[in-house]
């Protein structure tokens, strides 16, 4: 199962292991919104001419908007995780994080020694992936503070921040302050495919971004697909509204069957059992995809089902879970 | 003109200096194929998943097979720029290439200084841009040996080598041995905005590619379209065969008006003018646009006309350029 546990949306080995066609999956196991954007499914992008430099300005423009932040220090990147892995190689600082998180800091930064005492890279992931703990604006500010002091750097990556735009601190980013945001477009959004994600860092830092992945760091869907959603307010309201919803069902079913579920992002929950291993190859047998962790082998992840016919569907698996009693 | 000089392609900056909307403009900027593979027409990217990991390897098999090289040696990367940059990057040596060369490679290479003696990258962009000139394999295996013996690396830079298979060393990237390539799907494809390219290197290299750009490194439309493309032997030969002959048309057309075409890359020539800003000027004016290069006033370049009424559209503007007789 080792696949499953580097990172989720592995249906492709799912398929394998467990029998069916992707089409036959309940894929739970990312925190993609499954409900994307609709926009995707009629704009055509062009992909023929090199994409177009003012539309990736504009595009830049339209995401720092939507995160508060000053459009200057907004550079676009293939996806969040290409931005945290530009800014481990550049900044070169040994990392800490929180002990419960997820695996790619791992690999775009070198760990912080027991007892390092010179610069370190703070990764403060808001809110948390894998348990959706969000930590107020305040500590973030705080430990800010405290990382300038000693020469270091916070990184925040809010790849699941859209909603909670009260918690995030885009808006501090600024020249002279060594803090660095990463955002995701994919995830809020339901497009992962596009490849699209957001570094807001002081200008030097950003340079050396932008000098390491070129002048078309971003593909022509993109473009067109990127600045009108950040500009779509009514479904970017609508879906901060919905997705909470949808995550309270969700846990209303997880609590039935004896399942903890934590955390406040409603993309995904994390959930306590007995044996997750279990429990994953129970659901997987069902032919539906959770996220288990290698480390941590009592928690289990869901994703968002999209609707209420999954959610039943995970309802009625749950049920015949033998050690669910 | 400055930014006519960095890049071709910048149709959004010719639309403000000239006039026009990007439709009515004949774009002989860029080196990209005005013929695409037409398969992306019909395909459609599914944009709500992460791009699958067993579509990526099978893109790069496929991508390796049709560059002759060692599938396990092939990553992979938004455009070739990006690895190339990415290359820079981690090899971190001092970069040496032939005089008339493309701009970006200042950018993803610091240049050696006069009189360095240490190892050093040398860049041969096979064929050449903008002159289009094509070393023969020999030649590059002779500088690779003198690179390996001296500690240095060899990158080549294949970019456009997808009509001259006989030109490229993709067969000869082994583990031990100091060559890196970079090839693009964007340019022989026509295709520039999927943003996909491969580097070809040792394993060692290619695990700090990889490690530097994340596990979903190209957006699906690359995993949806490449493998195909790559695939597709019969366009690929025709086109092959077709580019060369649409070449020579422009060359015919070129020389009848006392510019003097260079080099034998089918996707662009480089032509020389006394006065090639006034050239430019006056084929803008015609809403035609085509690459000049800062150092070179008397150079300017020109991609491939789709068809014989763009081609005569060329003509028609030649033949009215005062300077011309």
């Amino acid at each position: 199962m080792n696949a499953f546990l580097t990172h989720g949306g592995r249906l492709d080995e799912a398929c394998t292991r467990f029998g069916g066609d992707p089409g036959d999956w309940l894929d739970l196991s990312t925190g993609i919104n499954p409900c994307p954007w609709p926009g995707a499914e009629t704009i055509r992008a062009d992909w023929r001419a090199l994409p177009d430099v003012r539309a990736l300005r504009q595009l830049e423009e339209a995401a720092a908007a939507h995160f508060g932040a000053d459009p200057a220090l907004c550079c676009a990147v293939p996806g969040s995780e290409a931005g945290l892995r530009a800014l481990g190689r550049i900044l070169d600082l040994p990392a800490r994080h929180v002990p419960l998180t997820y695996g790619t800091y791992a690999q775009a930064f070198a760990p912080a020694r027991q007892g390092h005492a010179g610069p370190s890279a703070l990764i403060v992931t808001n809110p948390n992936n894998p348990d959706g703990r969000l930590y107020p604006r305040e500590d973030l500010v705080f430990t800010l503070g405290r990382q300038q002091q000693a020469v270091g750097w916070l990184i925040a990556d809010e790849a699941f921040a859209d909603c909670h735009p009260e918690a995030s601190v885009a808006d501090l980013v600024a020249n002279g302050r060594n803090l660095a945001v990463t955002r995701s477009f994919g995830k809020f959004f339901g497009l992962a495919g596009v490849r699209l994600g957001f570094v807001l860092a002081p200008e030097a830092l950003l340079r050396e971004i932008r000098q390491l992945q070129g002048d078309w760091p971003v593909c022509a869907a993109a473009l067109a697909f990127g600045a009108e959603a950040y500009g779509d307010a009514h479904w970017i309201a609508q879906t901060q509204a919905a997705l909470p919803e949808r995550a309270a069902r969700l846990d209303a079913v997880l609590a039935r069957h004896g399942l903890r579920p934590t955390g406040t992002c409603p993309l995904f929950r994390l959930a306590t059992a007995p044996d997750a291993a279990d429990l994953f190859a129970s659901l997987a047998r069902a032919q539906i995809l959770t996220r288990p962790f290698a480390d941590y082998p009592r928690l289990l992840r869901f994703g968002l089902p999209a609707n209420d016919a999954e959610l039943a569907r995970l309802d009625a698996a749950l049920a015949s879970w033998p050690a669910g009693g």
